[in-house]
């Protein structure tokens, strides 16, 4: 089964609702820029990538919705806005932007997609809304075809740095799930697949979300590809005792200087890595390269939710009474990192040098 | 309230069912070595030194029952075995002996408590059943007082290592609930804010029992002290954000060189510690350390069922399909460890020559 995150569908957006995954597979349909940015939010679509291609949809949609290209199912915040004239348009389009920008903080693919439909948007804003419309819809669709070419191109440099019959640790999911389909992380183990290799693949749970269990878990389950599941504390004892060769994740931000966020508890694989010699390798597409951020520091942390830290779902286990923090990211200092995975080829010990010049390539 | 992680009443053994902590608080009763077993097996009692109390009056138990000095509302193993005949007596005696020291394998709590208790059986073996019960039972009681007083003695050498404000994280529960009460990790800080400190603690969920979240966050709540709950993969972010300044951690079984097995993710705690400088402690009574083990190499790891990875409790969330590794323990190596607790003293930097000379005082 080839997995579809995101696509396109009657005129509406149609999400796989990530949050049910693997007991249910079922599509969300999204018709504004108000309800993909509450489909961020609240995690039906994760993985920094995905959340580019959402946000650029989400664009697309409230330009056709205030253009009244097409019959939206919720109603238009405030009606008199609708039609085609221009104030009105740019006005609701000026809200799209914001809401989405708002939905979260760290992945820098949501500014990066919001950016570039903006530059669309720009060029064409003489024209009348439908043809705005239009031309940002086409847009969507050209980041989502991109998005799986580029990670197909980081895949085959991924796979190039595996042995035959390695044994890699990821972290969270970086896979189908978290792009436009194949991953980044994910995605160089199916390319290594693909090129006749054996690994085999073990994944963290990753909680509070459980992205691991339920979603890194069940893609590999559906390619075949030999998957062992651990809770996020035994990685260091399995690296002790010899059985991990790699360790691939993916990314949400990367600062100038080569310093990643990434799902919570990457830095501390990182950190066991190095200590164990393993190389960590980090699936980044250049839009996920932030180089108006010099270091990690910058980079803002979200905080999430306190329930989510509490239990999973409808189950609670946490004591009453009980603190609670929410990171959902860390940082991984760029001297932790072996390499950087990229659609233009690998860049070793990357630093700020490192990458400026992989860009301008 | 005073947690009574384990009590004898009216001629039982009673455990309070920590699997079912802190949603509901019960007592499960106790008659036979075999039960006591089981209830060792399935965690509702855990923690090495409460595994060993458990194991003492698992013994008690059995003696009682074989003696027929106790109503036992489960059947006996094989009922001909009941009654003061010696042989029979001490065939049962033996059996139970063997379950107990079955039940689980990493703890060495639980082996130098049935040692105990057989040194004691031994010293009475000329009398009859009955009278051997109640000296056996007399040693369990006496075993309970004993990890009491322990462990305040344990908590008053670690209190003195903690500064006023301290935030210390810890793994797992090492806390009244792991012990016959007061705690060893957990211990340090009752014994920290009893001696005036504030302190708040950072208690890591500890998958997949969730011992942390369920236990060491009840008890903390209970005792008013401030308690922060985490999941497992944000210990090294809050370091990296120097919100942590020490950890405080009990262990199952310590090598003659140092080394520490505790609760799975441990390591990785240690590690993290190290790298930022943090002082990394373990509270540990003589019981735990095993000199018949050179090194952490040779401690035995539990490997526990499946179905604890795939969820937790009825939750199921793991991909079908997946498999599952759940090493319950890691092995931290004494170079991390910057003290060992005892009730003797702290060991700084403990190595093989300095735990001999401590035990030997």
């Amino acid at each position: 089964m080839k997995v579809e995150t995101l696509r396109w569908f009657n005129n509406r957006l149609e999400m796989i609702d990530q949050r049910i995954l693997p007991a249910a597979f079922e599509y969300l349909s999204y018709y504004t820029a108000h309800s993909v940015a509450e489909g961020i939010r609240s995690m039906v679509v994760r993985g920094a990538p995905a959340i580019g291609v959402a946000a650029a949809y989400g664009v697309a949609l409230e330009a056709l919705r205030l253009s009244n290209a097409t019959p939206s199912l919720t109603p238009a915040l405030s009606p008199e806005r609708r039609g085609s004239d221009a104030a009105e348009f740019n006005k609701g389009m000026e809200e799209g932007f914001k809401v989405l920008a708002a939905s979260r903080p760290t992945a820098v693919n949501l500014f990066w997609a919001l950016q570039r439909m903006r530059k669309v948007w720009e060029s064409v804003a003489t024209q009348t809304p439908p043809r705005i419309a239009q031309r940002l819809l086409a847009e969507a669709h050209e980041i989502l075809a991109e998005d799986i070419r580029i990670n197909k191109a980081m895949g085959a440099h991924g796979a190039a740095l595996l042995k035959d019959g390695a044994r890699v640790l990821t972290h969270c999911n970086a896979g189908a799930l978290a792009t436009a389909g194949w991953g980044t992380a994910l995605g160089v183990f199916r390319s290594a697949v693909e090129a006749g290799k054996k690994i085999s693949v073990i994944a963290d749970e990753t909680r509070p979300f459980l992205q691991g269990a339920r979603l890194t878990a069940w893609e590999m389950v559906q390619e075949n590809i030999p998957v062992t599941l651990i809770t996020d504390n035994m990685a260091g004892h399995l690296m002790a005792q010899g059985e991990v060769d790699a360790v691939v994740v993916g990314t949400d931000r990367v600062a100038a200087n080569g310093d990643v966020a990434n799902k919570i508890g990457t830095y501390m694989v990182a950190v066991l890595a190095r200590r164990h010699n393993i190389p960590f390798y980090v699936a980044c597409p250049l839009s996920t390269i932030d180089l108006s951020i010099a270091t990690g520091k910058d980079i803002p942390i979200e905080e999430r939710s306190e329930d989510e830290v509490k239990g999973f779902r409808d189950c609670r286990w946490a004591a009453e009474g009980v603190k609670i923090r929410n990171p959902a990211f860390d940082v991984t200092p760029a001297e932790l990192v072996t390499g950087l995975i990229t659609e233009k080829g690998v860049i070793l010990q990357p630093d700020a040098q490192g990458i400026r010049k992989l860009m301008q390539v």
